[in-house]
Order: C-alpha cells, then sequence, then structure tokens
C-alpha cells in the first residue's frame, strides 16, 4: 500500500454531497424535476451559451492561468483592481485553497452546525478542529461565530450570507458589524455564493483595504453555470495573491473562463434569472402552503420548506419525493432538518411538484 | 495580517509556468504562432467540439461528482474497472492531489531534475523535500530515480515517459523493469501524458493489480484539450478510491466531461492528431538541420531541438523567436537547457518558423 499520510490515513471515504446523477444510476432512471442542489434551471446567459459554443474549437489551448480578462471585468464590476481577485474552480475550488493556506493539525475553524458541509470537508481535509456554534432563529448566528471565533482564536471562521440550507440572511448592517469586529490574525470568509439573489443594497459594501474577510463568488448560481466550475474571492491583495503559492494555476477551464465573461456582461439576463426565480419562490412558497407546510422567508434561488415535524419526517417527505421523480434536498442537522429544500424551478418543475407533493407527504405521513 | 500556515508562509510566489497571454499582454501583440506548451494546434476532434457546444446550454447543471460516464468508457478503453479510473482537473490537478496523499513536511520525493515543473511546485507547497537525480543522454534514469527512491526511503516519485522536455522515452521492457522494482512502501507516479504519441506498444502493459504504481494520462494532448482540463489516472482501485478523501468532487466542467467522453469515442480523429504531429514533427527536424541544430528524437508533439552551444545561447534563442512572434519554450535546467522545445504546428506554424528561425539565429548569435 502507498504511504499515505497519517492525516489522509485517518481521512474517512465520505463525500460532501451525492449527485443526482449517482441517484439515477441507482434508481434506473432520471429525475423529471432537477431542483435539489440550488442550481438555476434558467440557464446559462445566451450570450454565455454562445460564448462556450465558440470557444469549444479553442479547447486546445490552455486557458490563460491568470485568468486575466474575466478578472480584469470581474474587479471593474465590483470596483476593486484586478490584484483584488482570485479566480478558482468554483468556491468548492477556492475554499480548499483557503483551507490549506490557514489551517494544519488542529487548527480550530469555526463554522455553524449544519452549515456548508464541503467548507467542512476541507478543513477536515486538512487536519482542522472544526468548532460549530448553532443556528438561531434558522439565521446563521454573527454573535455565537465571532464569540467562538475569539475564544479559541480560530485563523478562520466560515459564514454564508444568504444562507445555504436555510435561505435567511443578515442585514449589511449585522455583517458589516460582523467584518468589523474579527480580531487581528482571524479571517472572516463570506461566502456570498447567493448574493446576486439578496435585496438590491443588503450586502455590506465591499472594502479590499480590510483584511480580515474575504467574499467568495460564483457564477454557479445566479449566472446559472455551475457545470462550468468558476468562483472567485475578492480580497486584500496580499491574501488574493498568496492563493498563488498554491493554486492549480491552469485549473480554470478555457471554455468557462469566455462563458463567463459572457455572463458577466450580460446585466439583462441576470435580471431576468432574478425575477424568474422570485417568481418560482413564490410559487413554491404557495405550493407548501396549500399543503400545510410552512416556507420559510428566502434570499437564495431556493425555498426551505418546514415541515413542521421531525427530521425523520422530513428525510421521508424527501424520499418520496425523490420516488415520484423529483430531485430535493435537506438540511443535515437538527433543528434545520425539519424542513426540505426546493430549488427555483421551471414552470414544468413546479407544476410536478404541485402535483406530487400532496402524494409525497401523504406517503411520509403514513410510512 | 491572516494567519497563515508556516509552510505557506515560507513558500514563494513563483508560479510554475507562465502563460502565453501573459506574454502577449507584456508584448502588446499576439503570437503567431503557439507552439511552446505542447498543445495541440490540431484541435479537439469535431465530434468533442459539437459535444462541447452542445453542453454548453446544459452549463447550469452540476457536473457529475463521480464522472461516471467518462470514467466508465475509459475503463473499456484500457480493459480495467472503473474503481480504477479517477479523473480530475487535469493531471495538474491530480498531481496535486497525489502530493497531498502522500507528502507532508520535509517527506523526500524523487524527480529527475528539470522534469515537470508542476510537479515539484505540488512537492514544495505541501512541505516535501525535492530529491533530484540528473538526466543521462537526455533521458529521465529510471535506475537513478530508483536508486535515490530506496536511498531516501522516498515514498513518492515521479517518473514521465515519455518525458517532458526533452522528448525521450524508455522502452516497455525497460519501465516494466522500473515497476516492478519500486520498494514496499513507494509508489512511482508515471506521468503518460504524451503516451498517445509513443510509438504502438512502446508502454508497458497495464496492470492495475500492481499497487506501487499510479499512471497519469489527460486529454490535454493528442486529445487536443488542454482547455478543458480532464485528466484521469489508472491505478489499483485502492489508491484511485483514495482521492475521494481529498479531491473537489464536483471539480470536473460538466461540458468537459461531455467532450473528453466524445473525444474517447472518436478514434479517428486520433489517427489523425497522431499522424499530423508526426509530419510536423518531421518538418521541424527538417527545419533544425537546415538551421544547422540537432533535433533530438521524440515519441511526442514536440522536438527539443540542441542548439549545439550553452543555455544563454539558448534562451536567446527562444527569446528571439518570440520577438518574431512565435511562442516557443526550453528546457529550464542543465545541460537539457542548451535546447529549445517546439511543439507540433500547422503548416502555417512550419513556415512562419522556418522563416523566423534562421534571423533568430542570427540574432541570437550576435546578441
Amino acid at each position: 500500500m502507498p504511504n499515505y499520510t497519517p492525516l489522509v490515513e485517518s481521512l474517512p471515504s465520505t463525500v460532501p454531497f451525492v449527485g443526482p446523477e449517482t441517484q439515477e444510476r441507482a434508481r434506473g432512471s432520471a429525475f423529471q424535476a432537477r431542483v435539489g442542489a440550488n442550481e438555476c434551471v434558467f440557464g446559462p446567459s445566451p450570450k454565455a451559451i454562445e460564448a462556450m459554443a465558440g470557444a469549444a474549437s479553442e479547447a486546445w489551448k490552455y486557458g490563460d492561468p491568470e485568468n486575466h480578462e474575466l478578472r480584469s471585468e470581474l474587479a471593474d464590476h465590483h470596483g476593486v483592481f484586478i490584484e483584488n481577485i482570485v479566480v478558482g474552480e468554483g468556491i468548492d475550488g477556492l475554499l480548499g485553497y483557503l483551507v490549506r493556506m490557514l489551517v494544519q493539525q488542529d487548527t480550530p475553524v469555526v463554522t455553524s452546525l449544519g452549515a456548508y458541509p464541503t467548507f467542512n470537508f476541507h478543513v477536515a481535509g486538512f487536519g482542522g478542529r472544526l468548532v460549530t456554534v448553532p443556528y438561531k432563529d434558522d439565521c446563521e448566528d454573527p454573535d455565537a461565530l465571532l464569540d467562538a471565533m475569539k475564544r479559541e482564536n480560530a485563523p478562520l471562521v466560515y459564514f454564508a450570507n444568504p444562507d445555504n440550507p436555510m435561505g435567511s440572511m443578515h442585514s449589511a448592517e449585522r455583517v458589516q458589524a460582523m467584518i468589523d469586529d474579527v480580531p487581528d490574525g482571524c479571517l472572516l470568509c463570506l461566502d456570498e455564493a447567493y448574493g446576486e439573489f439578496a435585496p438590491e443594497g443588503s450586502l455590506p459594501k465591499i472594502d479590499v483595504s480590510h483584511q480580515r474577510v474575504i467574499r467568495m463568488r460564483t457564477f454557479s448560481k445566479a449566472y446559472g453555470m455551475a457545470g462550468a466550475r468558476v468562483g472567485y474571492a475578492i480580497a486584500h491583495t496580499d491574501l488574493a495573491t498568496a492563493f498563488n503559492k498554491v493554486r492549480n494555476h491552469f485549473g480554470v477551464n478555457r471554455v468557462a473562463q469566455a462563458g463567463a465573461l459572457a455572463a458577466l456582461k450580460d446585466v439583462d439576463w441576470l435580471e431576468h434569472v432574478k425575477s424568474s426565480v422570485r417568481k418560482s419562490n413564490e410559487v413554491i412558497a404557495d405550493i407548501a402552503r396549500e399543503n400545510g407546510l410552512t416556507p420559510l422567508p428566502t434570499a437564495t434561488n431556493f425555498v426551505t420548506i418546514d415541515c413542521e415535524r421531525d427530521g425523520a419526517y422530513a428525510k421521508r417527505c424527501v424520499e418520496e419525493l425523490v420516488k415520484r421523480d423529483i430531485f430535493v434536498r435537506m438540511p443535515f442537522v437538527e433543528p434545520q432538518n425539519r424542513c426540505i429544500r426546493i430549488s427555483s424551478g421551471t414552470d414544468a418543475d413546479l407544476e410536478l411538484l404541485a402535483k406530487q407533493l400532496p402524494l409525497a407527504l401523504k406517503a411520509a405521513q403514513t410510512a
């Protein structure tokens, strides 16, 4: 056997997420509605699709390892310098690099109990010691996160705003206060993957002179390009540049770079997606209420629905929906796991949901 | 400042390769011939281009994190099981994961002096201690690599066959003997990125029951999809599965997965590329000889050309070609750095090379 490091030897073989394709292979049939992974069913901008299709014949060239054009456009978009932007293989890839830069054996790292499991996967993968604080009223709790960070002298804390899997968010003032309260030597990883869906002006202002925050953004959600694997971070120049020490320089697909650039420029499509998501979320909420369930408020492209019973029941609801060809997921831990989570869908997706949810609930109740 | 780990704090900010786009931005003009990164100018299979263009509109879906279809096809292709295949973000990405699994602070790792710098980047990035052995007659030296591996009790040795940057290769028998001689607890990383260009039957047989070798392959070279970032490794089930502990599960672009699958099935296009590469290499060799230089034998999609003087001279040759709009590179270290390296090109690329090489050499001689 290879001589694995003791750390790697000790890691479990669990994976953060089972993909819908894996479930489809196990079921032996395809899902009819794919509303479980907070993907954007409304698709990438037609201009991004065109750009990717056009770039396909150029796929023989390595992508620009500096992602220069895309970073330049992103810098303009956010009013920062190109040196403040780092592009990577999705936020997942960037989280991996960030954890690697700050975490070694037994380093304490703070997150919320039930927050993004891929972050936890990376922390475990580099030997970190995960310190979790509970959600409060279905929101991540900035005060508890800060307290834990200070108590543990943790160099890294993860905070998603808007939050996944609950869809909740905090005001710009609240988050800014959190940023300002991060102690020296600590870094706040502010995951804003769902940021474009948040109400206008509700995210804190970007300030790259601040050394203790890094903001993660992505083309996977509002830009509809989850499969392209383009995420980016906005940070102080020193931190953004430090990624060059560890990142896979040629890791971002050339076709995806072209697509992301086109997507970023298509402001109208983004507005179309946001409006479609809002409408879809309202329909999902209505369907939930019609079935006696409680949709939680959402600042994202999904609706988390309180099934008003325990985790076992919500799990049965998910399973019954899956049986009925609807791919959905749910929060992993108590008390959030009383809920199921449904991503914005097309009209056809929602019609199927409206038809199947009552049947799924009935089956879950009698199981 | 963030509280970086001591290891990351100590790392230099150097990058393994400067991309041609970076040079183009510095020059203020585009290269006319892009023959410096061993990309495949003959392009991806038209069927792969079509598959990627078609998949672009599906980019809103995350790629299958198990890369199931592609791995299944690769398993058939190589006569192994799907569990023996791991797909990642290029060989670069897979090398990063592999190093991470085996290397920690001060772990000795063996490679050849002047071999693939991205491997070295990863070893340094995880704190490994690089042990290098010299090339012998412009070939990597299996005996010296094995000796160093045994002497240092190194858990990992890197060996590229065919080799980059020299284009040389060893016989199947020689490499098989090397594989068989790897001591217990050590792993041979056999980088076969250029394997498809090697003469028929010249690579050792794949045997996934062997625990002490992992073979790296890619769609970046003969399949013409460098920008797509799809590499794969063939290994014993235990090792291939262990990547799941650390890899970015959703890291491979969905469009690229579709493209790679189509590329793999298009056997005719692969033959077309191989034949085009052979012809191009012959022309490059002729051009070199016409200019009094010595092309080395090649089993790859590039020709390494001995300029018969020192590294400073070869460097000037590269610079003068670059000035003349031809992107080329050269080996990094003595004595290989007496050479320049020219990737297979289109007819137009080679015409430009034929026209400009004499001028470049003249300028390099008088500089």
